[in-house]
C-alpha cells in the first residue's frame, strides 16, 4: 500500500500554478526537476498548461485511481477538494495548507472533516500542515521551497520523518554540504491519518532504507509506536529525536503542533526499552542516521583510535572515555606483539599506544598497514580513524583505505578542516563510510553505534 | 616586547628553500602569500635567491636585532643556530623542528639546550615543536603547512594558543568556513622558553583582540596562570579546552607533549574561580571565543528566542531549558501589553509566546519590528533569533535587522541549513554578529555568554 507513496506511477498537483509567487508553483517545479519519470498532472481549472505540462480542470478529468495527489490549495478549499479524491479512489493525497489543529477549536473541527470525509475509503492522507515529501529513489520531490533557496539532497538510505515541516526542509538542506542522501522523506504535519508509526513500518519495508530517523513533538499512538519500534528496531536501527524534554520545551511543541507532553523520564526508558537511539538534537540526528545506515554496531567497547594531528587524539580520548549522555567506551589496549607490528608504520617517534599518533610523517601507505593490524586485533572492537588534511603525505586514497577498514570492523572516520577536509568528507560519503566534520561529531556517532549493539544484543536475548 | 611577535618588522626564515618538499619552502611561501609588509630575509647558504628574495648564507650578514627568526632546521641543528640567534639578538626565535622532550629522555635534554643557549639573551624562543604563527592584521603566516592544502583565517578578533600545532591549524582551516578570522595564533608546542601565559598577556594588550582562546593539555604554571587568568578575563572573556579530563586521554596528552596531568576537578573550579569559560571540544573552543568576541553576556538568564520554524524553536527551548554542562537558563516572557505589540506583526496563527514562531509568513520587516519590541523589553535578557532562508520573504536584509538588534542586547543568530544559509552565516560574520549552523551550537554560545557574564558580576564584587 505505502510503495504508492514512496514510489507512485501518477502524481497531481492541484492548485498548480505558472506564478512563482504561489506554493503550486514550487511543488510542480520541485516533482518536474526532481526528475520524477511517472505521470504529473497539474490540475487548475484556469490554465490549459503549465511547465509545459497538459493541465486538467478537475481529477474527475484523469484516470481513477491516481497514486498521488498533492493539495496545494488554502485549508477550506483543500477539504472540499477532499471529496474529489475520495471519488477517483486517489490512494494518497498530501494536504499542504495550514490552518487546522494548530490553530485552536476552529481548526481543529475542520481537521476533523479530513477523517470523515476519507472514511471508509481507499484514500489516505498525509498533513495537513506539511511541506510535502521526498523520495529521490523515485526521483519525487513535492515540497514547497523553491530549489533556489533550498538543496533537496540525493539518493541515500536514512528513512527521514518530521513532525515539523520546516525543520525537515532545513535538516536536509544541510546534510547536502558533504553529500549525505535520503531515501525519503515525509512531514506528516498534523497527522489527521497517516501517523509515524506506519511511515515507520514503510520505511522498515523498503530496501533502500538502511536506518530509520524521527523528529517527533509528540507521539500519536504510544503503544503502537513502541511495539512496532520494538521490531522494527532488531532489523533496522531507528533514531528519534523527541522535543518537548523540559516543560517549556513541552508548552512551545504544544504551540507548534498541538502536541501533547509526555513525561520525558518515562518516554526515555521506554524508547531504550524498544532498541530506538535517542538524539538530542537536529545534527545528533541524521549523524547518528548516517553511521547507523553505513556500519554495524561495535562488538564492545574497545576503540581504537588513528590519527596524524596528536591533540586530535587527545580530545578524541577524552570525548570516547567521558560521558554527556551516559556512555562512555574504553580506548583498546593492543599486546605487545600488535605494538611491534604497528612500530614497523610509524617514526620512532610516534606513538603506538593508543590513540596511535602517526604524526606529520603519516601516510595513506601507513594507514592503511596500520588499520589492517586494527582490523584483524582481538583486543578491538571499532576504530576512530581521522583523515587529516593538513600533512602532505595523506592523499585520497586515505578514502579506499577507510572502506576497506570500515568493511571488517565497525569504523567512524573523522575529517577537520574546510579546504580539503571537505572534498575528503565528500568522497567517504560516496564510499559510504561514515565521516563527520567534529571530535564531537565522530566519537558521538561511534557512541550511537555502540547504544545499538547494546540494545540490540538484549533485545535478541530477550527474545 | 611581544610587540615584536605579533607585529614584526623584520622575519628570517632559517632553512628556506625553493623545494616544495621542504617546510623551509612551505613556511617562506606561506610568509610571502600572506602579505608580510616587512623585510623578509630567506637564509640559506646554497642559494642566492629564493622566490624572487635575496637568499643570505647566515644572520651575520643581516642587520642585529631581526625581530622574528624562523628555524626550518632539523632538531640539533636547530639548536646550533640558537648562537646564531642570540649573537645577532634576534628577538623571537621560533624553533619548528620535533624531536625534543616529546620524544622522551635524550629530546628532553637536547630541549634543555634551548633555557642554556638563550640564558641571559634578550632572545626568546617560540617552540620547538611547533607549527609557527599567524597574525593577520600584520599580513603575518609562518605556519608550514601549504596553503593548498589548508586555508588560514584572515583578520578577526580571537587570540588564539594552542599547544598542539596540527589541531590548531584545522581548526584555522574548518573557522574559514564562514569567514572567521583570528587576530593571532601561536603554536606554543614544547614551551621551552614562552609560554601560554605569556601570550595571554600578550593577547590581553592587543587592541585587535576582543576574546583570548586556548587549547592546552598542561598548564606549564598553574599558580602564575591562574593569578593572570583572573586578571584578564575581568577585561577580555577567555575560553579554554583543557584536555586529559579522564586519567585515559591524560595519559595520551602525556605522550603527546610530555604534559603532566592535574586531577580534573580541581582544575575545573579553578578555572571557574579565575572566570575562564571552559570548552569540551575543538568546535565549542572557536564558537564561544566568537560569541563572546562579538557579544556582551546577558545580564539574566531570560532569552527570548525568535523563529520562522517552529521545529526549530521547540528544540532550542528544549537545548535552553536543560542542561548538559550544569547551565540552564529560562525563556522570557511577555507581558500582555509585549504581546499584543507582537500580534501586529505576525499572522493571527503565529504564536507570540515564547519561542516566537513568525511561521512561513515570517518577513525580514517583521523581524525588525519584533526585535525592536524584545531590545526594550525589560523582560528579555537575550535573544537567539535564526535566520533561516526556507521562506520566501526572509532575505539578506535580515543580517542588518539582527546586527541592529546585537548592538542593543546581547543576541545569538542561528542558521541552518546549507544553500542560501551559507551565504548567510557570511554576511552575519562579516557583520561580526556571532552565528552558527545548528541549535545546539547556537544555544550554547548563548550558555557561554551567560556563563561569562556570571562570573564576570561575581569577580566584580569579589574586587
Amino acid at each position: 500500500m505505502f510503495e504508492y507513496l514512496r514510489n507512485p506511477r501518477t502524481v497531481a498537483v492541484v492548485g498548480a500554478s505558472p506564478d512563482s509567487k504561489k506554493i503550486g508553483n514550487a511543488v510542480l517545479d520541485n516533482l518536474v526537476k526532481s526528475g520524477f519519470s511517472g505521470h504529473i498532472y497539474p490540475v487548475n481549472p484556469s490554465y490549459n498548461e503549465i511547465m509545459g505540462l497538459k493541465c486538467y480542470p478537475s481529477l474527475d478529468h484523469l484516470e481513477r485511481g491516481l497514486d498521488l495527489v498533492v493539495i496545494a490549495l488554502p485549508a477550506r478549499k483543500a477539504i472540499e477538494f477532499l471529496d474529489q479524491c475520495v471519488r477517483n479512489v486517489a490512494r494518497f493525497v498530501v494536504i499542504i495548507a495550514g490552518g487546522f489543529s494548530e490553530t485552536g477549536e476552529e481548526g481543529r473541527m475542520l481537521e476533523e472533516q479530513i477523517k470523515v470525509k476519507i472514511g471508509g475509503s481507499q484514500t489516505r492522507v498525509i498533513g495537513p500542515n506539511t511541506v510535502g515529501l521526498l523520495f529521490p529513489h523515485s526521483g519525487l520531490n513535492t515540497a514547497l521551497t523553491p530549489s533556489d533557496r533550498l538543496y533537496y539532497p540525493g539518493k541515500g538510505n536514512i528513512g527521514f520523518v518530521s513532525q515539523s515541516g520546516a525543520l525537515g526542509l532545513l535538516v536536509m538542506d544541510s546534510i547536502t554540504e558533504h553529500g549525505l542522501g535520503v531515501s525519503g522523506f515525509v512531514n506528516i504535519g498534523n497527522r489527521a491519518d497517516v501517523t509515524e508509526v506506519e511511515l515507520l513500518s514503510m520505511f522498515a519495508e523498503d530496501p533502500n532504507t538502511k536506518s530509520i530517523v524521527l523528529y517527533l513533538e509528540s507521539i500519536a499512538d504510544g503503544e503502537e509506536f513502541f511495539a512496532r519500534a520494538m521490531e522494527i528496531s532488531m532489523k533496522k536501527p531507528i533514531v528519534v529525536l523527541k522535543t518537548g524534554r523540559s516543560t517549556e520545551a513541552a508548552r512551545a511543541a504544544s504551540l507548534h503542533t498541538g502536541a501533547m507532553a509526555t513525561d520525558d523520564r518515562v518516554l526515555d526508558g521506554i524508547l531504550k526499552q524498544s532498541g530506538v537511539i535517542r538524539a538530542y538534537d537536529e545534527v545528533e540526528l541524521m549523524d547518528y542516521g548516517k553511521a547507523l545506515a553505513y556500519q554495524v554496531p561495535p562488538r564492545g567497547d574497545r576503540i581504537a583510535v588513528v590519527t596524524t594531528a596528536g591533540g586530535v587524539g587527545v580530545v578524541t580520548t577524552d570525548l570516547l572515555t567521558t560521558s554527556r549522555d551516559g556512555i562512555k567506551m574504553r580506548m583498546a589496549t593492543f599486546s605487545e606483539s600488535e605494538k611491534a607490528d604497528l612500530k614497523a608504520h610509524v617514526l620512532p617517534i610516534a606513538s603506538v599506544n593508543n590513540p596511535i599518533d602517526l604524526t606529520a610523517d603519516g601516510s595513506t601507505d601507513a594507514y592503511e598497514s596500520i588499520l589492517k593490524i586494527l582490523t584483524a586485533s582481538d583486543g578491538v572492537d571499532g576504530i576512530i580513524a581521522y583523515a587529516l588534511p593538513q600533512t602532505p603525505k595523506i592523499d585520497m586514497d586515505i578514502v579506499s583505505a577507510l572502506k576497506q577498514a570500515a568493511e571488517k570492523k565497525p569504523l567512524v572516520a573523522g575529517v577537520i578542516g574546510y579546504r580539503l577536509a571537505t572534498k575528503i568528507l565528500m568522497e567517504l560519503e560516496r564510499a559510504k563510510v561514515p565521516a563527520f566534520p567534529s571530535v564531537r561529531r565522530t566519537t558521538d556517532a561511534m557512541k550511537a553505534l555502540y547504544r545499538y549493539g547494546l540494545y540490540k544484543r538484549r533485545l535478541e536475548s530477550a527474545s
